[in-house]
C-alpha cells in the first residue's frame, strides 16, 4: 500500500479557513447568515480538497438584574425561569441557524462542498465576545449581520457589527438585509 | 462609467459576481485587495464556468480651495499642476492595485481562475461615492481596507470604511492590515 503522494509543507491555497459567523434572534442575522453560506461559502469550500470550518456563534446577554416592586431582587426561582428562558432562545436560534446551513448544503453539494459547522454558546456583551472570540480562534473571516438602524436609534443601542467592524482584527462580512424584505 | 456586462437571464448558481475594491494611496488598501485577491477571489471565481467582475474603484479627492497670501485664489497654472498631481496620485494607485490583481491572477492560475479587472476613477467625497457606485453597479460585495484609527484620529478624521459599513446597501469586507506589518 502506498500513501497518496503529498508534499511535507502546503501550499497556502490548501489552508483550511475558519468562519466565524455570528448569529442572534432578529431576521438581519438569519439573512446574512443565509446570505454568506448560499453566495460566498460553497465556492470559497470547493475545489480545493479541504474543508473548511463554519462556527456558529450566539452571545447570550448578561442576566437583566430586575428588582421587584418591594426593592428585592427576584426569588430564585425566578432567576432560574429567566436563564431557561435565554437557554431557550439561544438553542431556538442554533436550531434556526443550522437549518439554513443544511439547506445550503443540500442546495449547494456538487459532491465537493465541505463545510464543518460547529456551535458555540457564550455569555456577555455580544459586541465584546464575539471579537474574542474571533482572536481566539484565528478566524479568517467574520461573518455579521447589521440591523441597520439609522442615525437616532444607533445612537442609543450602539451597532455590534459597528463595534466589531472597529476593534475585530480579522477580516469583516457585514451583510445587511436588503430594504425589499422588510 | 458603465457597468459591467451581465447575462439577461443566468441560473442562479451561474451568477456573475461583480466586486467592487476600493483602493487609495494607503498601505491598508493594498493590503486590503491583495489579502482578498489571493483568498477570497481566486475560491469564488473558480469551478462555476463564469467570470467574475473586480471593479477597482479610485476616488480623487475635491481640488483644496487655495488662497495665496494675498488673498486671491491660485492662478490657472498651480491649479492645473495641482490637477495633474492629483491625476498622477489616481493614476499610480492604479497601476499598484492592477500588479497585484496580475500577480494573485499568476499565482492561482490553474487554468479556470478567471476575472475580469476594470478600473474606474471617480471625484469626490470617496465615502459618498463608493457607496453610489456600489448601488449602480448593482455590486456582490464591496470590499476595502480600514485604516484602524485609533478613536481620537477617528473622532476628526472619520473612516471612510465605517461611513460604507453604515451607508452601503450591498454586503461589506472590510479588511484591516494586521498590527504586525505596520
Amino acid at each position: 500500500m502506498s500513501a497518496p503522494e503529498t508534499t511535507a509543507s502546503s501550499p497556502p491555497q490548501e489552508h483550511k479557513k475558519i468562519f466565524l459567523a455570528a448569529v442572534d434572534e432578529s431576521e438581519e442575522s438569519i439573512h446574512a447568515l443565509s446570505w454568506f453560506v448560499n453566495k460566498i461559502l460553497p465556492a470559497s469550500s470547493s475545489g480545493h480538497h479541504h474543508r473548511s470550518t463554519l462556527v456558529l456563534v450566539y452571545v447570550k446577554p448578561p442576566p437583566p438584574l430586575y428588582f421587584s416592586p418591594d426593592g428585592h431582587v427576584f426569588s430564585a426561582d425566578v432567576m432560574a425561569a429567566m436563564d431557561k428562558y435565554r437557554n431557550d432562545v439561544a438553542e431556538c436560534v442554533m436550531v434556526k441557524a443550522k437549518r439554513v446551513c443544511k439547506q445550503a448544503a443540500g442546495d449547494n453539494d456538487n459532491g465537493d462542498y465541505q463545510v464543518k459547522v460547529e456551535t458555540m454558546i457564550e455569555n456577555g456583551d455580544a459586541r465584546d465576545v464575539i471579537c474574542q472570540v474571533a482572536e481566539k480562534l484565528g478566524v479568517d473571516v467574520l461573518v455579521m449581520g447589521s440591523h441597520g438602524y439609522g442615525p437616532i436609534k444607533r445612537a442609543f443601542l450602539g451597532s455590534v457589527s459597528n463595534h466589531c467592524a472597529q476593534n475585530v482584527k480579522c477580516p469583516i462580512l457585514i451583510i445587511k438585509r436588503p430594504k425589499s424584505n422588510n
